[in-house]
């Protein structure tokens, strides 16, 4: 995209917590997209135009080059479908869909259809991910010890699909950290083992313990709770034959040894936006399902255990 | 390979149900192949060399070409990546593993090493499925109905892997029917909906109902079932526009408008050994996950339903 080109007319469809707090300032700090538009059926943004479904926004506006999903996961797939089937490129919240399966669909019906697909996993762009996977790139790993525990009534009020089939429970915050591991190991790892907690009034886990391994026998250990009060973790351990390895509050802090190095980065959403403006001027598309399989194989290899309910 | 290349010698680790009753046999009937070892702790077959574990076959054993892996999911695993590392082409009994992402693992191992991994689906190999995909290749599917039913004591006494933590519950069964589903559509589903039955002793379902949609909206509905006593079903009915289309006993036999038609094949077991020695020959492998996809994303967007107690 040269410094002249006006910029790509972008649509947000699904506005609730994640399109207002972050969607939408990321847009409006990245030259290369304008807001044109949003889909919402209980009410947009104000001064955007909004329509109460998709089809009606793609029969609108033709000039709408490009669309961000924000909804959940579910009815996702359906949504990505007629927005590439209608040649438009398309952004994915995380995770990508409902099904590993769906996502290799979309794959293939963007590359009929010549648009981008972006499937997106913001934590990989938080400021500390990109140096942590430089600095891993030449080290042997021993182990790498996560810890993603925080509160489920403070981040998620409210959010019913969460707790329903396919809502993905506290993997919904977990994915995220799956996402880091994956984007800064140099090779891939497996599950061996899982134990997930089910609350006995809800339909997904609220609590998970994780063991991979890769071929050379790494060890990667993982807890994730959403059932934690006071301090909030969001951290990733790393060690290796000679040194350690810390990403803190999400991976927007590294430390080396102890010693926090700076590190800076446009944020995570700007970095994603700014990476789908490249993605599109490139031709390309960039699906990587390897958080979401891990997913998948937690609860396929898991162990089923009933905790206390949860009431919000 | 040529008529005068001598048999590859081939081994059998993991000596149960499935390698007594197919994989000894087929063997036994496949001039590329000759059986020249086996792998069990408790004992192999007669007349043929046993070893206690793979590690001491493959130090004794260079001569030995390739390996079947007949165990549970589970140990796959790493008795697989001890094949590979070795240098020996390897064979995996369905499902790939207890995970997806550790086939992804073995298929990069496999490529490293030079040699030949077949993750084999046997269904795939009833004598109605080749002539099914060709039938169906060039027409419109609206919907397919599967049942599998089937009783559990029957056709698993004895197996307790089989309801612990990844060992699949009545997935081990209905992975076959989703082989052949995924092996004779033309194009990709995926999931939308699952009910999984889990007997409230047990890690694994005993039943499932699963929904799946493709990008153009054709369904499949699948019926699993263990509690199934008296009449057994593998059955998969296809409807077209203007046709239908049944295979019955697990693809064995093939209707076309309530007409049977003359199918023939080499068999389920004698088939997958033809094409293991075809794919070592050309120095290929043949790994496709589709159908342990389905399965782990119908544990991860299944709804879970508690049934009543299962005792042997």
């Amino acid at each position: 995209m040269t410094a002249t080109s006006p910029p790509l007319q972008v649509a947000i469809v699904g506005v609730g917590k994640i399109a207002r707090d972050q969607h939408v300032p990321a847009i409006a700090g990245e030259p290369a997209f304008e807001l044109a538009a949003t889909v919402s059926r209980s009410g947009g943004l104000d001064g955007v135009e909004n329509h109460a479904d998709l089809m009606s926004l793609l029969d609108a506006r033709s000039d709408i080059a490009a669309v961000s999903l924000c909804m959940p996961p579910v009815p996702r797939f359906e949504a990505a479908t007629r927005a590439l089937a209608a040649g438009r490129h398309v952004m994915l919240e995380k995770p990508p869909g409902a099904s590993v399966a769906e996502v290799g669909t979309l794959e293939r019906l963007a590359r009929a259809k010549g648009v981008s697909l972006f499937a997106t996993w913001h934590s990989r762009y938080a400021a500390g991910v990109a140096p942590a996977r430089a600095w891993l790139s030449d080290r042997s790993i021993r182990s790498v010890r996560i810890a993603w525990k925080e509160d489920v009534r403070h981040w998620h009020p409210g959010q019913a699909w969460i707790w329903e089939p396919g809502g993905l429970g506290v993997f919904d915050p977990g994915i995220n950290a799956l996402s880091i591991l994956t984007g800064i190991l140099p090779g891939p790892v497996h599950l061996t083992k899982a134990v997930l907690s089910f609350p006995e009034n809800r339909d997904t886990p609220i609590a998970a313990d994780l063991s991979f391994t890769s071929a050379s026998g790494m060890v990667v250990e993982a807890e994730f709770d959403w059932r934690q009060e006071g301090p909030q973790s969001w951290t990733i351990d790393v060690e290796t034959a000679d040194s350690a390895l810390s990403l803190r509050e999400g991976g927007a802090r590294l430390f080396l040894d102890g010693e926090e190095q700076k590190v800076e980065g446009p944020g995570e959403y700007p970095g994603l936006y700014r990476r789908f403006a490249e993605l599109i001027e490139a031709g390309q598309s960039d699906v990587d399902t390897s958080p979401f399989v891990h997913v998948a194989d937690a609860f396929m290899l898991g162990e089923r255990r009933i905790v206390a309910p949860f009431h919000e």
